[in-house]
């Protein structure tokens, strides 16, 4: 049976008319299960065709989202790989003086910020999206 | 007895100066609480008598969000109402092909968007605002 | 053992250029834990370096989230200090009709907004950056 025509017009995806967009991405809780899912945003984001090779990227992790950083913790393939795409990785200083984090526990090639909700606040006033997936639950 | 006169006078609310808003709201969690929750959201937005009648919204849909759209889950007619007030209904890619969902499964009136992080990229750099609401926990 | 030079040359923190930041942060969720991260998060960036003086901070809070202003959480003090720092104390109205909450139960020194998601909007589209921080959960 031929579906009826819907009255409802199927809106269109948006469109890039910049030549460049900056998107900050937070992380700011534990576990894998968040991590892996933030990481895979940033992934699919970066094969977007709508923004391939026009898109910056930086993740900031503060609370316990510091765990993406720590080198036990198996993230730093995956890590590398972004910043080979040019993805920012920064991590909040504020966090690692509270929850007692050495940095030495995280990979070298990180960047400290003083503080993570200053540089999400600076890189918005830049004109950059912010994007804060939530972490996976028991719930859905 | 009398409140004695605070010495923090109160701020006021924000208040509209433009003709139109966007506002892109981001569902990335499953379960009815967090879909209700998002839902009554967007429609609370739509009646702030700041803004009634100037803002255009999109609800986008990622992850275990998807779930708003499954013609098993009731929301349809809630769905179809926000979307006679214009709200744009969109749909990630990635997420059906990741998850294994099915197209048909969804309603047919919602927008498919190539990946849901890249669509609130593109709508915040048009200068539309960003909503994440937070999705019920036990916690609280 | 020296560390091996970095062949990925570490990113620079942002860089403050504006003469004033704003700032909205979402709170809608409850429980002490939600409540507490995003106290800290504003204390802390009302100290970061870079934005010292330059920032304003509204807190919206809607849904679960009125709790941070509920006379019988303890919160008060906190508050008020934040409120000498210039940060807007926002409670969502929708909130307190649709949870049965009364007014007289919250502090006398917060504005009442029409809606939470409204108050986000016209601060965001007033080039304030958005931040929502997750609240801490069990699987971190």
């Amino acid at each position: 049976m031929a579906r009826a025509a819907s009255p409802y017009p199927v809106a269109v995806p948006a469109e890039p008319t910049q030549a460049q967009y900056g998107v900050v991405f937070q992380l700011d809780s534990g576990g894998d299960a968040a991590i892996k899912k933030t990481l895979a945003n940033i992934e699919n984001l970066l094969k977007d065709p709508r923004l391939k090779g026009k898109v910056t990227v930086e993740l900031v992790a503060n609370s316990k989202g510091y765990q993406v950083y720590d080198k036990n913790n198996g993230f730093g393939e995956r890590l590398l790989k972004l910043k080979e795409h040019g993805v920012i990785l920064a991590q909040c200083a504020n966090t690692l003086r509270e929850l007692h984090v050495d940095r030495k526990a995280l990979y070298p090639f990180i960047t400290i910020v003083p503080a993570g909700v200053g540089e999400i606040t600076l890189r918005q006033a830049q004109g950059w999206a912010y994007i804060h997936p939530t972490p996976p639950s028991l719930m859905e």
